[in-house]
C-alpha cells in the first residue's frame, strides 16, 4: 500500500472558464504508481468547483446558464460584498464575489473520490474531471491524492 | 490493510426512478473483508445521481418535483440538444437529455466516501444510498471501492 | 498505513446555525497519527451538510437566504408532511422537515474526502469545514476518518 499527493496549478482565461483536467488525474495515478485503490481530487478555493460531467460545449453551457440564472452575479444584493457593514476576512484586493460563494456552496464540489482499477480512474465513457471557475481569473491549486497498492 | 472493488449494474425502470443501493454497499464491504477503513461509491454516468438520504417515497417525491421545476427536461432551451449546431460526441442513438447533465452538474453527487467501522458503514439511522436516473432508462455501472484493515 | 474513525456530536443552537469544525477535523488527524493520506469527514443524517467555504458570516447569509428562497421552509406542500398520506418510517415526534431533505439532497455534501501532507488537511486559505444545519436543533454526528501512513 502507498499514498502519494501532487498539486496543479491551473490559470483559468475568464470567469466561468471550464478547464479539463482528466489527463492530469490519470498522470497523477500513473506517477503513484498505483493500480487498486482510489484517487481523491480536492480544489483549495471557495470560489470554484470540479465536476465530473461530460466535455460537450453546449452541455457545459447549459449547465451555465442555469446556474447564473438561479444564483446571479449582478443585480442581486449579497451580504459579503457590502464593504460598509462587512468586517471579517477584508484584505486589500478583495473582490465582489459574493454570488461565487454562494454558487460553491450550491453545487458542494470540492473534492470527489474516484476508485482506480488496472491504473486507471473508473471513469465512464462520457465522464471527464473538470475545473470550473466562479470567480474572476487567477492562478488556482488543485490536488490529486492517491491511495492504494 | 487491503483494497477492493466491485461493480454493480442496475438497470432503472424509468426516468427519474430511484433504486435503494445500502443493501449493496453493505455487501462490498464484507465482501472485501474490511472492518476499519471507508468505502467510496461511484457511478460512472453523466445523466445520474448517488444520494444519501431518507428513502420516504414522499421525501423522494418532493425531492424530484424541486429538481424538475427547477431545471424542466422539456420546454426549455438546451444547446446541448439543438443537432443542428452540436458537433461534439454525436453518436447514433443520441439522445435529448440536456436538462439531465445540467441536473447532474448541479448535484455533483458522482461519489461518496463512507467511513467504515466494525464492518459496517456509519450510515445514520434514516440514510440510505440512492441511485437515482435523470435520463432514460438503461444499464448503469456502480462501483464500490473499499480500502481499510 | 493506518486509518482511524473518531466521531464527534454537535448540537446546533437553532434551525440553519453553522458550525466550524475545522479544528475538530486538524485534531482528529493529528490524533490519527498520520502525516500523509486523506481525510473524510462524513455526517449521518438527512437534514444537514457539511460545507467547505468560506466563514465570513455575510457569504453565510447570502447562502442561507438563497437556499430558503429556492427550497422554502413554509408556504409549500410537502408531501413528507402529509402525515394524512405518509405510510413509511412515522415515528412518535415525526418532524414537519421536508423541506429539509429537498435541501439535502440539492446541496449532496454528506461527505468531503480532503487530502492530508505534512499532518495537515491541504485547505485553501479561506477554506474553512462548516456543518450545516437544516432542522430544528438537535444532537448531530459527525465522524472523521483518517487513513495513510
Amino acid at each position: 500500500m502507498k499514498t502519494a499527493a501532487t498539486s496543479l496549478t491551473v490559470r483559468p482565461e475568464e470567469r466561468y472558464a471550464f478547464l479539463d483536467l482528466t489527463d492530469d488525474l490519470r498522470r497523477a495515478i500513473k506517477d503513484a504508481g498505483v493500480t487498486d485503490g482510489m484517487a481523491v481530487v480536492f480544489c483549495a478555493h471557495t470560489t470554484c468547483a470540479l465536476l465530473i460531467n461530460e466535455w460537450e460545449d453546449g452541455a457545459l453551457q447549459d449547465f451555465r446558464r442555469h446556474l447564473t440564472e438561479l444564483v446571479p452575479h449582478e443585480g442581486v444584493y449579497y451580504r459579503h460584498d457590502d464593504f460598509e457593514l462587512r468586517t471579517q476576512n477584508m484584505h486589500p484586493d478583495e473582490r465582489k464575489n459574493g454570488h461565487a460563494h454562494v454558487k460553491s456552496m450550491f453545487l458542494s464540489a470540492t473534492s470527489h473520490a474516484i476508485p482506480v482499477t488496472a491504473g486507471e480512474p473508473v471513469l465512464g465513457t462520457w465522464q471527464r474531471l473538470i475545473f470550473f471557475e466562479m470567480d474572476e481569473p487567477k492562478d488556482r491549486t488543485v490536488t490529486f491524492h492517491v491511495i492504494g497498492s
